[in-house]
């Protein structure tokens, strides 16, 4: 049984790692699934596109994609369509990662399209005034991640906390409906209580877990940290 | 004297028109200029990037930028240094315009810049959602343009006014400092009364100034509907 | 057993089509499969990322990626690793379809990182000029697509022959070893008779399939004409 | 009387450097204009786009956009129209330079738009099998410029030799009317005799010059090895 998305969720990105392509996504995504089901927090995995439908068949985890575009069905040749994600198996997608930016009035193209065909949208953000923006357009989560911080194991929560609270701050006086999301140098459970301590419901990672030399144990430290 | 940039506000894109490079763009800025000081209403010109200089100094109205871009002094060949547009005479920048679209992240980073050196800045945005958005990052002007009139002379005031003030509610809800302008389809004093009653503090129109055969005929008309 | 890439080479494009979605298009391969079979023509699929895998698991037929990025495995949020189209299966790729263009530095870029993985590499190209600079980037295929007649049932073949003889002759030229297809408009095995004619080698097709009602009819009247 | 544009050629980019703003602008090219008299070699200059007009009315120097949009005049907001920069007294532009990339498309698009309205062209590559690329759309000159040098004064010419002779090399296979030129790191006249000495007919720099404590000290010293 494909498993709730709930908060405190730990969700978890895996670009384009080699250590979390194919059938090494599908095996994360078990150890997610056990962590997951043995701890009762919500683990999610967004691996690359071509891996969507293996690990959403092949595991109960909530599966993101990484990105949609803003195209409909029909000419789009090397687009991200939200009909084919979802029809891979996915609940979520990711937008306007660091690494995968939109321009403005393409995020909510994507966005709108997301939410028509019922995907869970989180934005990511570089800051506080981009989450602020990005809350306006109203996603169900937002991410926010300094991308100086991305793969760095440098946790924002630790590092720059303030920057975090501003951004919860403000989501909340924009669309309170939002989900605040910590990412960029999450690597250990201290760092995901941080997090939540912050205020974030959650948060986004990646090398943390897709480079960990064990990331079964990683898992398990977040998800006793995060309830 | 500089005219003061003001509210009701009268911003004319001249975009790539060829009836407003060069010296039809000074030109057509002493015409904005003598309206301008005959009504009292402020009437501000875009024009090309290389135009920026010769309308700055021949004229007296409020020049804007078309665009900068997000990038610091040193390398960035072929991109728009606020600091240029600024020591060509400029005093403010449209951002985001449907046919020079910017990433959510650079959009806040042009803007930022565009403030650091004392830049008035108007966001263009498709819709009521995108002008939400923008309104989070604080600009000084959005307006609202659907693209799809953009260059009909068919008014959005006129044909969507429920967009007009379902945007005007969006952007006073988010952040009430920013002005918003009513874009797309103006050309006629009456499209300028129409978008004022919807609640806007002025307009920004392109091919119904700079294609029109008697430019200060239509700039009269619009002025004196926006008093 | 994988049927083997070989020219004359019909590549039909399911980009973002409804029609040619999930199971859909696992249902496209294995009638590309036997029409294959049957007539000793080759045809290939390029399906949605999503679908790769499915297609290239549970057809016998070339299965190429519609866009790959130029990054390496690692950072690339949202972006087409090469790895990742190969592990699910695929022997080839698009490249710079008018859908989705690269910029130069990029294509370059793609394509070193396709060829390293052992990718089949097919740039689309818009004209004649573009179709010489894509040959002295040493792709396997280049397929000539006048963007304003994609999707349109008007064959490029018939109504621009010269467009056709033209852009072989370039691609001969500069680089011998490059395949030239003929795209844009094919929807008949007339259409394709007459791209062979001109010196192409195969086609490049979209809709003339993935919206035929027939699209097993039409593969066979294509892959005979092919012969 | 404006200076003629030959080879050899000193190409210097302003990019966006503060060094190179406005009156900085004009007043290095005058002194590039006095230095191209007494040496007879052509210094061309590549400002702002806001600084075209002045540096072209106020000095006989060659004046290059530093980037062209592939648009017509009409719509195209914060696009640079090449009859812009003409009107400004250009007589030249680069193309593709590693700050401002171009889709290969783009990239054609705009090379015939900029030879349309008579300016010469100058694409920027950043390899080999780039350059050849750009050979086959047939631009008036080439400059190869490994980007991890651009800017570091770490001359192509002395450490990457072979790289430009094979650059060279490939320029004329594909197209023997491009004249090559080199960039990236140079900064000195021996920078400038390599790379003459190496097949190329001049040299496209940046920071090299607008960066120097004394640039008619250092563009003296250029031409002189360019002879």
């Amino acid at each position: 049984m494909l498993m709730e998305l709930k908060t405190p969720l730990i969700l978890v990105n895996l670009k384009t790692y080699n250590e979390s392509l194919g059938d090494k996504a599908v095996k994360l995504a078990k150890i997610a699934e056990e962590v997951g089901e043995s701890t009762g927090v919500c683990i999610g995995l967004a691996p690359q596109f071509s891996d969507l439908h293996r690990v959403a068949t092949q595991s109960e985890v909530p599966v993101f994609a990484q990105h949609v575009d803003p195209v409909t069905p029909g000419r789009g040749t090397g687009s991200i369509l939200v009909e084919s994600v979802v029809e891979a198996g996915a609940v979520g997608t990711l937008l306007n990662h660091s690494e995968r930016q939109l321009r403005l009035a393409d995020l909510e193209a994507s966005l709108i399209r997301a939410k028509d065909v019922g995907l869970k949208v989180c934005i990511c953000s570089n800051n506080q005034l981009v989450s602020g923006a990005a809350a306006a357009l109203g996603p169900d989560f937002i991410a926010v991640e300094p991308p100086e911080l991305i793969g760095t194991g440098i946790p924002v929560s630790k590092t720059q906390p303030e920057v975090v609270t501003a951004t919860v701050d403000t989501i909340r006086r924009i669309n309170p409906k939002v989900i605040p999301l910590c990412g960029a140098g999450i690597s250990t459970g201290e760092d995901v209580a941080a997090a939540l301590k912050l205020g974030t419901q959650g948060v986004l990672l990646a090398s943390g877990v897709t480079k960990a030399k064990n990331p079964q144990q990683v898992l398990e430290d977040m998800a006793k940290h995060a309830r």
